[in-house]
């Protein structure tokens, strides 16, 4: 069980990918934005993972379990329409901070999304963004990961 | 996947349970009754399960995989207020038919369900029931265990 305080925001150039670790990933979610649960398949290289992830709105609990493919594959057809493939790359910035980004494949592409996890709030708010990131997105619900894997990329 | 036929009936008087198999089952609910989809955590004896339900009138999908207790744990606390635990008997019936006897337990006792299982829609509908049964509440959601998970049992 976590919760988590990140930043998002859009990818303006791309930055230098060396010494990142490069995962492919695709989820999918057999549950419904509107649902009271969130239940999140995930397939990371040749690893699988469920995650439920509570409503809450100030505290969401996040409860995860590695699964076998077999599992993966027994649930995976009904994520069908709601699903999203990217590339997920992993880094640490000059500051120390990691980040995430996420380039995405298939019907979202050329979309590319970077997060940045904090300790704190006050280490969220008061963090200065590097030049390649573009626009901050972490309070557009458009770019959650579940909202795309139904809707699209924002316009 | 698979899809079933059934009707449901009280229990006027419990049967002769000698030559049935019984087990012990506790299951609870990931989802909502109101979600677009049902996924149930059930514990059968020492055997574990996840069970995702789609939401289809006539016909509703349904795909199951076993898991393991340290799986099943992970996810258990998020059932908290949705759950039913009940000693389950599956026997057979003299005209052949296999039927599932549902004895509640905790809130639900002193509840009886038993359930029969069909191959045809017309098996269902001409079947006639032994004396011991109560009364048919197949088409009362009140006893769908989703329902009485959260409602308990009907009055």
């Amino acid at each position: 069980m976590n919760t988590e305080i990140e930043r998002k925001f859009l990818v303006a150039d791309l930055p230098d990918l060396s010494g990142t670790e490069k995962a492919v990933v695709r989820q999918g979610y057999l549950t419904a934005p509107d649902d009271s649960t969130e239940l999140r398949l995930r397939q990371k290289n040749d690893r699988f993972f469920l995650t439920l992830k509570g409503s809450g709105a100030m505290v969401r609990v996040e409860r995860e379990a590695e699964i076998s493919a077999e599992q993966f594959d027994t649930f995976w057809p009904e994520t069908e329409g709601r699903r999203v493939e990217k590339e997920r790359y992993t880094g640490r910035l000059p500051n120390g901070h990691v980040f995430e980004l996420d380039v995405f494949l298939g019907d979202l592409a050329p979309l590319r999304l970077v997060e940045v996890e904090f300790e704190t709030e006050s280490g969220a708010k008061s963090y200065i963004p590097p030049d390649w990131f573009g626009t901050d997105v972490t309070a557009d619900k458009r770019y959650k990961n579940k909202m795309m894997a139904i809707n699209g990329a924002p316009d």
